[in-house]
């Protein structure tokens, strides 16, 4: 490799923290991988920073000591996350999206990389003191949000499954109640999904009276997990009682009126 | 905002043209948004595209025009990425991970967003002529890996399902011949997920006869879209005869023996 102006090496060095969020990487080895010295790195990471910073982009953390290093945090202004979760609610209440039975259709909101990227990132940032080890969710619609949660915080996914799967060795089910229809279902997480003791944030997509998330909540605490949080994309007004003491959601959905075609949803600033 | 030095400023329009592969940024727009010439932005860029290739991380394309801009490709040379899915498939092949049935436990490689990314990158690079306007796949396995491919093609994902939703409308269903199992199983697609013609490239986790995936060609057949292609995590080299004629697989599956705990499976190089 040629010489390597600055300016060019600030770039690499960007693009190395920003695609992982909160992965720590040591002083030691960027030295190495990028060739520079240690006071020079310094520099560089503070020039990334306050690059970041003044537009709104995120920050960089350092850690000194021996187990220290440099890794990005990504986080936007707070009045930019209501900016867009606003524009996102206007989105979501289009009167089209209203489909027979009082849903609304999202799929092409809610499977959109771009949307979900940043959608992950609020939760993150809102969340941040929970300090999650794993991020956990019950298939099928959850899976998207769940999982870019999960890269905001650089932790792993693991998914409930609504029958155990022989791809996935044994497993731990248990029974619940669906808070609507109250129907009893079966929910199963394989036994080596979560260690003991792990910090699990519960990551689902929609939540009205909270039956799943009471029983992803159990699953968890049934393999010996430690619940940190439970969060929604949506989260329904009524029932106002729900089967979840606390939770967080993005979005508080009032109601949705067939006739008119119109749908309260209001983002949570 | 205060005088914003121009390493600071390559620092955040690195991080906002990484962070969105292929989104193309108007010159006119990152030079209001940056506050600078569009001289001085061609040089920033520049500098960004020289620092990303020196390090192997992915390339900057510029497109003249009105309609032009800038984006950012992700791609990682061939042999770092060979070696990247060498580690994987050893990480696969340990022995602790065959499950009764000679199945492989892989929830904990294939749910973390650090290693999904890299795979999505991968599949994209290897198969850019392909340009997809949208990813589709099956619930529920495949679902983090095709996200995450659509997230480096920068296209939406569509999700079949294998019973049709309330909440996603009228569907498109066709019942499929499961390759393995002979049954015959349904599966559905929202009727609004595609438009017509649009160029869909299915992606799946893992295939066997390939019936599965021959379903989903059907089903977005059905809808009016064309296949560009089909992609998996893995493809087992028997039987050597599939359902489908064409399709890519960055690892393939000998065989794993349950007696003497070996998995043979390699990467495509």
């Amino acid at each position: 490799m040629g010489k390597v102006k600055r300016i060019e090496r600030v770039a690499a060095l960007t693009k190395e923290l920003v695609d992982h969020p909160y992965e720590l990487y040591s002083f030691t080895d960027f030295c190495e991988r990028f060739d520079v010295a240690k006071s020079t790195l310094s520099e560089d990471v503070q020039a990334i920073k306050n690059g970041l910073v003044a537009y709104d982009l995120g920050t960089i953390e350092t850690l000194a000591g021996a187990a220290g290093g440099v890794r990005f945090i990504p986080y936007h202004s707070r009045a930019s996350d209501s900016e867009f979760l606003k524009a996102l609610a206007e989105r979501m209440a289009e009167p089209e999206r209203i489909l027979p039975g009082g849903m609304i259709y999202m799929n092409d909101l809610l499977l959109s990389p771009k949307i979900l990227m940043r959608l992950g990132e609020i939760m993150m940032n809102r969340n941040k003191g929970l300090a999650p080890e794993y991020i956990m969710t019950v298939e099928t619609k959850g899976i998207p949000l769940a999982l870019f949660v999960a890269r905001a915080y650089n932790v792993p996914l693991v998914m409930a499954r609504r029958e155990s799967r022989i791809t996935e060795g044994s497993a731990v089910s248990i029974n619940y109640v669906s808070g609507s229809t109250k129907r009893i279902q079966t929910m199963s997480l394989p036994k080596r999904a979560l260690p003991a003791d792990a910090r699990v944030l519960i990551i689902d997509d929609f939540m009205k009276a909270g039956g799943t998330a009471k029983g992803l909540q159990e699953l968890a605490l049934e393999v010996g997990a430690e619940v940190v949080g439970t969060g929604f994309l949506i989260a329904t007004s009524e029932p106002e009682s729900k089967m979840v003491d606390e939770y967080f959601s993005l979005f508080v959905l009032n109601g949705i009126d067939d006739k008119t075609r119109k749908t309260d949803i209001r983002p949570n600033c």
